[in-house]
């Protein structure tokens, strides 16, 4: 049985991940290497119809019933993307995970953690990541980044999940050190302000140290 | 603060429990009790979302998944029709209810019971009835029942719940066995295979009883 490859890519909102998660696919394209992206919530139909619901339901929905339509979509998505794939010679790329919903829902959002986790584990059945790859900016350049950002976007639909007090994501980066402690042996940091090239480069190393 | 007053009515699919909340309504009406019917999933409006997507989705939605839905109705249902009302001097009636889960996902679809159980007290924040009323068919006598049900509703839209192989229904009358074990002070068995208003009287009198 071949060593299973499964990858989660997280970060803060605007952290670069979807760059990253680009540049990814051309690298395993090139080498020849087959890999899955796999994107939460919508993935699966299911998840399209409930990503629909959770960003622009005619009313904001609480954060707990949030994270049981999140777990509703990741229960389908493992159930049908990843557990058929567990054990091929496959990368399976998690572009957010149920890391998110301990980060947001657990922490920023400050709801029933412990429960919150093992909703989480029962939707994955228990299946843990090979590596979390976790693109870090540091509060104190990030508050300045977000800003500009959500400038940007003024003209955008805008959706339940956007602006958010500062001290939202202050505890959603508390949620990212709870988890580089709980998953030490998995957990891989970088540095996401530096250029997009360099950053890609640690990633890929790390990636075929691990797996090669 | 007036003792609340959650009631959750429970049974077997065909065991009547329509035609008794229809007579309870009556009753609180004409004794001028304030009540509200709370039935899942449908009963806020992204319920009734979910509820369509549940019900006739097209395909079939795995039992986790199914959880992880009926759970985020429920939330939705807690946070905006049962937590703003209890304390109040009205009875909360529930059409079915958490445990409605625990029997058909935990036990009947033999998923992980611990977890399901605490996803539902989550779903709940805690909150647990005063009252369950189990509208009790013994299993030799049910078989009977529900096949002769399934061919009067043959002619009906058939949604993903329906048709089951009979030892499905068994395993989920052990679920209320093992919730009426759990649950003892809270818990009222009525036999529903006696005239329909017997049983209403009965039901009556155990609400008098534990209310008055």
């Amino acid at each position: 049985m071949a060593k299973s490859k499964l990858i989660i890519l997280e970060g803060m909102e605007c952290c670069g991940k979807s760059t990253q998660i680009n540049l990814l696919k051309e690298y395993f394209a090139n080498h020849q290497k087959d890999f899955l992206l796999i994107k939460e919530p919508g993935q699966t139909k299911l998840g399209q119809k409930l990503r629909e619901i959770l960003l622009f339901n005619d009313e904001p929905i609480d954060p707990i019933t949030q994270s049981f339509m999140f777990n509703a979509c990741r229960s389908d998505i493992y159930k049908k993307h990843v557990i058929p794939n567990l054990g091929k010679d496959i990368f399976l790329i998690q572009d957010r995970a149920w890391t998110t919903t301990i980060v947001y829902q657990g922490f920023a959002f400050q709801q029933d953690l412990k429960r919150i986790e093992d909703a989480c584990y029962l939707a994955v059945q228990d299946i843990m990541p090979d590596l979390i790859i976790f693109l870090d900016i540091e509060m104190d350049k990030y508050e300045k980044i977000l800003k500009e950002r959500l400038l940007n976007r003024s003209n955008e639909k805008v959706n339940h999940f956007d602006e958010k007090e500062f001290s939202f994501y202050q505890r959603a980066y508390d949620g990212y050190q709870y988890l580089a402690n709980k998953f030490k042996d998995k957990w891989f940091k970088v540095d996401a302000l530096q250029p997009i090239e360099a950053i890609h480069q640690q990633i890929v190393q790390e990636i075929e140290k691990r797996f090669n």
